[in-house]
């Protein structure tokens, strides 16, 4: 038996905050019903103090999406969790995640303050969310850099006072795989409570390690990963949702599972690359142009006899399908309209009339029609 | 005391089979050039074999590139070996990389063949290259899927035959860290005379675990490493040097050093992107846009408090210097020469004065002439 492993998408938070990458609510709406089809269990939506515009579009999100829990971030402040709670009304299922530094390097650098008053006030904020709503999560932020009987004090204080999902962030994509694995270890050993609590990873991909870091954290009991779309996220990005769904696929023998549906991965990424203005390399695992294409000759002939050769998965199962993918005059309504869907996208026939007929137009210029121009079509629609 | 690493750059080879990437034999000189200055060990120059033009490029870059080892790739066939040590002739060190298929999956779907004809074919491959020149790398083929005990019998071989590197690649990219970590432990512990060898392991990015799974054979054992700038290769490519190089520096405890002067990485990254037409995505760890970039207000705040808050190296370190990057009509011919030499370019005065003309004339059009504008303007030199 699998055991399920939750994927918590943070897209649309971390992934949003970098230069360029900005939404409308009504892009966002668009992003996280994707990522409800896409099959995450939590969408992070935005940071609601920080901005009419994000608590807004928190607000939008909550009403649109019923599947997935609907999480707003906030600083372990009062005000920021008021208007999370605030911004999550709507919501089927809301979360509130609240947080402070948990490192000796933010405590005294950034906070000014101490390890003592740190607890205090990681106690006040959970408890002041919990009033708000049932699902809380803390995170201890720079966890990756943080004293370990330290940050295991900070995880029992915030699980005893309410926390139902601690996270254990990288925050600056500092951690070794096995030292980030120790982390989580130590602290399933060493917290009373820990089983109240579900513990969650989120690594930045600074040296690379992002997703290792994350596996490493999934086999010491972590259950729930914090990703992006093809990685994007502060500075070097954070876990990208592709490499670890499909790791973990790829290696059953690990044991665990995820809710994604990993045929809506391709679109999914090409989407958010579109919308988000972040291109994807040629060469980015999983989601890169090239991911799948076997260029040198010894590697081309080997692949021709057997595509064992040179797979390890099927590019079918991450939505990569070539004579899918590329649309010409020569396609139907019906063509048109299953590729839109799989990039998120849903009209009316009177709508898709008209964008069938601006398809042909683009179809006779560019002779082949791919994801990328299928967005910008879509998006003359939903954005006019 | 630290233990040195090899860095054996194949951005040449591995890298350079990517669809649309393709250098002429001047252009891999200035990369090759460069990669001298960067401090690599090894250069992968070519597969001598495959094309005139690549044979050719072997033997320039053996002229032109005196102080790291040249490399020529072979499969494990004489005429392969013998145009491998043609194209070596002028090299100051010359190696042949020569090798054969070791997974089942290989030996059977790609070679139609058995263990023991494999074993047979990998004696006789190096014995016959070791008549050619005295260092040779044996590779074995998707090691990564291979049986433990029959590589580690073709390791074992080899060795007696004489290699004097032998490279274990995940030519997949399918391996786990841990797994990765124990095939190596597995042959150091298992195969009669391994320390009359260096291994060397080869990882590609597939699951986005290239580097983790480096660091991991690193430490149990392996003395060279297989990378190529900005991990472009194959698919979704190999093991990023900049990751490797940058994730053994800021994790000091290790014990590992490599000869890259990690100052001219992000230049060389630059140089080998707009090269070989190989964009960088923004949030690429180390020499993406976006590596160093603070974007949220969390974020600045902290960085501004102190920059250890939200780094874990200074960009500086690897050659981003935001005051260095950008020329203007302002700048002088020294910041000029001075930048263009960071990339991989010297010229003589005479030509120098013609594009500062060139330069001064892209300054006005643009106000702020970046890295990859330095480049297409060298290139218009070199290539003309």
């Amino acid at each position: 038996m699998s055991q399920r492993v939750q994927i918590f998408d943070t897209t649309l938070r971390d992934g949003e905050q970098v230069p360029g990458s900005q939404l409308t609510t009504e892009e966002k709406i668009i992003v996280a019903t994707q990522l409800e089809k896409l099959g995450v269990d939590v969408i992070e939506a935005g940071f609601p103090i920080s901005s009419p515009g994000d608590f807004r579009s928190v607000v939008e999100i909550s009403k649109a999406v019923r599947e997935p829990i609907i999480c707003a971030l906030s600083r372990a402040v009062t005000g920021d969790i008021d208007a999370a709670g605030d911004a999550l009304a709507f919501a089927k299922r809301g979360r509130i995640h609240t947080g402070i530094g948990s490192s000796d390097i933010h405590i005294q650098h950034k906070f000014n303050t101490t390890r003592e008053k740190i607890i205090e006030r990681a106690i006040a904020a959970t408890k002041y969310a919990k009033g708000k709503v049932e699902d809380v999560e803390f995170y201890c932020e720079d966890a990756g850099r943080a004293d370990l009987v330290f940050l295991a004090q900070l995880v029992e204080a915030v699980i005893a006072a309410g926390a139902t999902v601690v996270n254990i962030p990288d925050t600056t994509g500092y951690c070794l795989p096995e030292e980030y694995g120790a982390k989580i270890k130590y602290i399933f050993e060493n917290v009373k409570g820990i089983h109240n609590a579900t513990i969650s990873i989120h690594c930045h991909n600074d040296l690379g390690l992002a997703t290792a870091n994350s596996l490493a954290g999934i086999r010491e009991g972590a259950r729930q990963v914090e990703v992006t779309m093809n990685g994007i996220g502060e500075r070097a990005g954070n876990t990208s949702l592709e490499e670890v769904v499909m790791a973990l696929n790829v290696h059953k023998e690990l044991g665990y599972e995820t809710g994604v549906n990993s045929q809506l991965i391709y679109p999914t990424s090409q989407l958010v690359s579109k919308m988000m203005r972040m291109p994807v390399q040629a060469n980015k695992a999983i989601v890169g142009r090239n991911a799948f294409a076997h260029s040198s000759g010894i590697h081309q002939d080997g692949h021709l006899k057997n595509t064992l050769n040179y797979e390890i998965m099927n590019p079918q199962d991450v939505g990569v399908d070539k004579s899918d993918i590329v649309l010409t005059a020569r396609s139907g309504r019906h063509a048109l309209k299953h590729r839109l869907e799989l990039l998120g996208f849903t009209f009316e026939k009177v709508i898709l009339d008209d964008l069938y007929k601006k398809f042909l137009d683009v179809a006779d210029l560019k002779k082949e029609v791919n994801d990328k121009d299928l967005v910008d079509l879509a998006r003359t629609v939903v954005i006019a």
